[in-house]
């Protein structure tokens, strides 16, 4: 009999969450048998696997197939029992800080009654004494039936002694106690400022509650995270992410401050999410990276891409920039947030660098723009440049192939589909539908689908995005057969679209992404195969275990 | 007979020049011979060595004293030809990117004539085709006999397409060609600003030389440096610090941009200086750092070690904040550029998170202050804390003893007693002169003193400053026999102040400083002998090798 030392949950597993997040050499080299193990191979095949061998550097050493001689001198040995392993999940559009800001403050979005909300309030700032400002948002008036706004005495009530700030559900309206409205100075003289509502009580005072642009009038005065906050909001999102399966992100829009949150955490060894950032702007490119993409740092954790940009707005709230006008109002058509000579200029600029290009087009007139624009400036940025377009929501039916022909990424949210499905068909009316979430289209014609969630807007969750990918319905299953199926994707694509195209997306290719030898050991453990689960099954499933660089970084039954 | 792999200049020294700006790793072990090596010891005694062995980490791995056996097998040799090694040299007190971007401006202070002036300006120009701005100084229209000052027409002759702005030698004045005048939109109808003269034409028109506040008329619009510009800055700085013998530095003021420029440095493995960082003001300190200093990254090379804080203005200026008034300007005591509360609170604020406090104190009532609040202080702030005074340069002599009381680091640069002799005893007149430069007194108080050369002001040459230190006399030898040269140190002293004081001012100590095991491997190869050599042969002495981390950083015959 040879020696095994199994790894029991989960005491031994705590043990190995604490190394995971110190800055502890990786452990030696280890075996995880007794797995179904899926990754896409090299040319994008499917590959099946029943064991994987870590090396000491974290890295993927040797996979095996069913009848492989298995080695017997390793140091650890890791049961996977019978679960599938995957590589970890790669979400490619998402805000690392906002999630982590969002986990820190409260959320009210599941109070169904002005008194519960109160409570939660309460409650909150009982459990953050330290904190100088109590922030949080979700809720929504008419699911508390309340038939009016709240008020800053309600809060006053529960909170009298620290500035209080809720956004509403929709983000378009805020609520602040008596405190915050003395901080922002704001009173009865206060007018109303340009695309913005001062609610008020009857006598004039203000009510409490801000409409559109008059939230910044209160919002301005929210003092900016302190950096242990910022420290503490990166960790949150971490162990968010890691519990979806997400070992790897592109972070969209990041700021000096957000890059420097990754730095601490890597300069101390607790960075374990693979980030790919995208700077917010040019000039956040220039402070963050200097004249080109910095390297990959901390072992593969780190790397400024690129640059995001952002050419218009969003669908919702009539932002999208489109080529006609919105079905549901016939004198606008959005707008772009570049002229062709901004965007130009910016793109120019980051190219001239090897800066990558991120660029967010929502719209059709958008889309169209940024085809024109990816098409002129490849003349002069020749080479392996990935350009991408963010979101690429509705593009002219007749623009599709050219994703394809531009060699484009295509960096699109399965879950947006469903959430915005409603809405979509109301601002768009039925002609351009065809062009609306055309995941296969632009996959079929040869541009490279990188999934992702866009959270905190949803929930960071590869799995349900698979089911969507796959489907296109709700999670109400709605609806039946999904909406314009044509538009699914096959599982391999959807898999692909959340591991080895994420990677290809971020320029990180042959470093994870794939479970291949030399790559890094980032897997996650998951009780149903993404290649064989049908839309609920993947929707239902939990992740049970996540792994980074061969270490463990969350276990579901230790937590 | 053994194999002896000797190292042979100039060829195999820019093989090594070469690897050491690389990123490649460290040479393998090695071992430096035929040398009179010394350092001080633990207890800050004198060692004497013969060779050193440096492990191929880059560290210290023994000494060796005369009559002990030298290792034989050993992966290079470094025969020292018999040449001084001693630590290398811990400037504490300067700033490291304004040395750079010093060396990559026009230097016109040994122009002779106006006409002379102009070539040379002309000639940059031609050598600089993609510089936005020619910027340069260190004109002086007295030294060019020339009765007047210099026009912008001038400057058009020689520049005409490009905007031009040149500081006059003492700063107080900079000369702009017209470019330079459009771009600042300056006319005849541009009033003079507070504090600040355009000087003019008989008709009116801005002549092209503007005088103290009407400087930034001009300065404003002169573009920040691009990314590229600062890492070439960067490049200069150590290249221009490793020719004097510099290996580490205190760098005052550190802002974000620097700090940026000195990570891509490290992650690059460019980053030959040791920085101790001190960011410029406390918002810079939380942005670069966080919520506490950094950890020692790139194997020693970079740490944000804490804050400098301005209290007051220099001597030269009257800007320093006296008890009483100056001796040549009687309604005059200068100013405090903080006031009790705000400097007590940035002094919180930093050393709440362990940050270490650089306080700029020139004047004596600014020295009493930085001591007052120093004592209040550490009444919370408990522990090892190193609270420094940097220039620390007039203090009243009934307060010298407190700097031994507080175990403060005075961080004190010798070459500014010389260059400022004449202007101090102008200012102070005799009464006060015997708190001034008081190096001796403050040191024999049981202070730390850890001395630098504030460069760009004055040349980082520790050898220059080794040589005032010992003698108060200025390169002429004057005044004969040292201003008030009770206030000498000893050699011994100076050379710790050059080194191992400059370490533990940092926190550095252990880390280097001294050649003793374990330390990292930073020495320089001199020809003189700084425990042994006069003042006049100390500041003839020039570096002839300078290694870091145990890779060859400058060599005098590569040059």
């Amino acid at each position: 009999m040879m020696s095994r030392r199994y790894l029991s949950a989960p005491a031994a597993g705590l043990a190995m969450l604490t190394a995971a997040f110190s800055a502890a050499p990786a452990p030696a080299d280890m075996l995880v048998d007794n797995v179904d193990g899926i990754t896409l191979g090299e040319e994008g095949e499917v590959i099946r696997f029943v064991a994987l061998r870590v090396d000491d550097d974290g890295k993927v050493a040797e996979i095996f197939e069913r009848g492989d001689d298995l080695p017997r001198d390793v140091d650890y040995r890791l049961d996977g029992e019978g679960r599938t392993m995957a590589p970890g999940f790669i979400d490619s559009h998402l805000h690392v800080m906002g999630i982590g800001f969002g986990a820190l403050t409260l959320d009210l979005s599941q109070t169904a009654s002005l008194d519960e909300a109160l409570a939660a309030i309460a409650r909150f700032a009982e459990e953050n004494p330290s904190r100088p400002w109590i922030l949080g948002g979700g809720w929504n008036q008419e699911q508390w039936g309340l038939g009016r706004f709240p008020t800053a005495a309600e809060l006053d009530a529960v909170v009298p002694d620290r500035p209080v700030y809720l956004t509403r559900v929709d983000g378009h309206a805020g609520w602040a106690n008596s405190r915050a409205l003395e901080r922002a100075a704001i009173t009865a003289k206060t007018a109303d400022p340009d695309g913005g509502r001062i609610e008020r009580l009857a006598n004039g005072q203000p009510s409490g509650v801000f409409v559109d642009a008059a939230e910044t009038l209160v919002t301005r005065h929210i003092p900016a995270p302190r950096p242990a906050e910022r420290d503490l909001a990166l960790s949150e999102a971490q162990k968010l992410l890691h519990a979806q399966g997400v070992t790897a992100a592109a972070d969209m829009g990041t700021s000096i401050e957000d890059w420097q949150a990754y730095r601490r955490a890597g300069d101390a060894g607790t960075l374990t999410l693979r980030i790919m950032a995208y700077a917010g702007g040019v000039e956040a490119m220039d402070i963050i990276a200097g004249s080109n993409p910095t390297p990959w740092l901390y072992d593969d954790r780190l790397r400024l891409n690129g640059v995001k940009l952002y050419l218009d707005g969003a669908l919702g709230s009539r932002g999208a920039w489109l080529k006609e006008p919105y079905a549901d109002d016939a004198d606008n058509t959005g707008l772009p947030l570049l002229d062709p000579a901004q965007l130009r200029n910016r793109m120019s600029r980051a190219a001239i660098g090897n800066f990558q290009l991120a660029i967010h087009a929502i719209g059709d007139a958008a889309n169209a723009e940024v085809l024109s624009a990816v098409r002129e400036l490849q003349e002069t940025y020749t080479g392996d440049r990935r350009w991408r377009v963010e979101h690429a929501q509705v593009v002219d039916p007749s623009e599709l192939s050219q994703f394809g022909e531009l060699g484009l990424i295509a960096s699109m949210q399965p879950v947006h589909q469903t959430s915005d499905r409603v809405m979509a068909e109301a601002r768009l009316g039925p002609q351009r539908l065809d062009g609306a979430y055309a995941w296969r289209t632009i996959a079929e014609n040869g541009a490279t689908l990188a999934l992702g969630s866009d959270a905190p807007v949803e929930r960071p969750d590869p799995l349900t995005g698979m089911a969507v990918a796959i489907s296109r319905v709700d999670d109400a299953g709605e609806p039946f057969g999904g909406w314009r199926p044509d538009e699914t994707i096959e599982r391999e694509r959807a898999f692909a679209g959340y591991t080895m195209n994420g990677a290809y997306a971020g320029f990180a290719e042959g470093r994870f992404g794939r479970l291949l030898p030399g790559e890094r050991a980032d897997f996650v453990l998951l009780d149903v195969d993404p290649l064989m689960a049908n839309e609920r099954n993947l929707r239902d499933a939990e992740v049970a275990e996540t792994w980074v660089g061969g270490k463990l970084v969350y276990r579901r039954d230790s937590q």
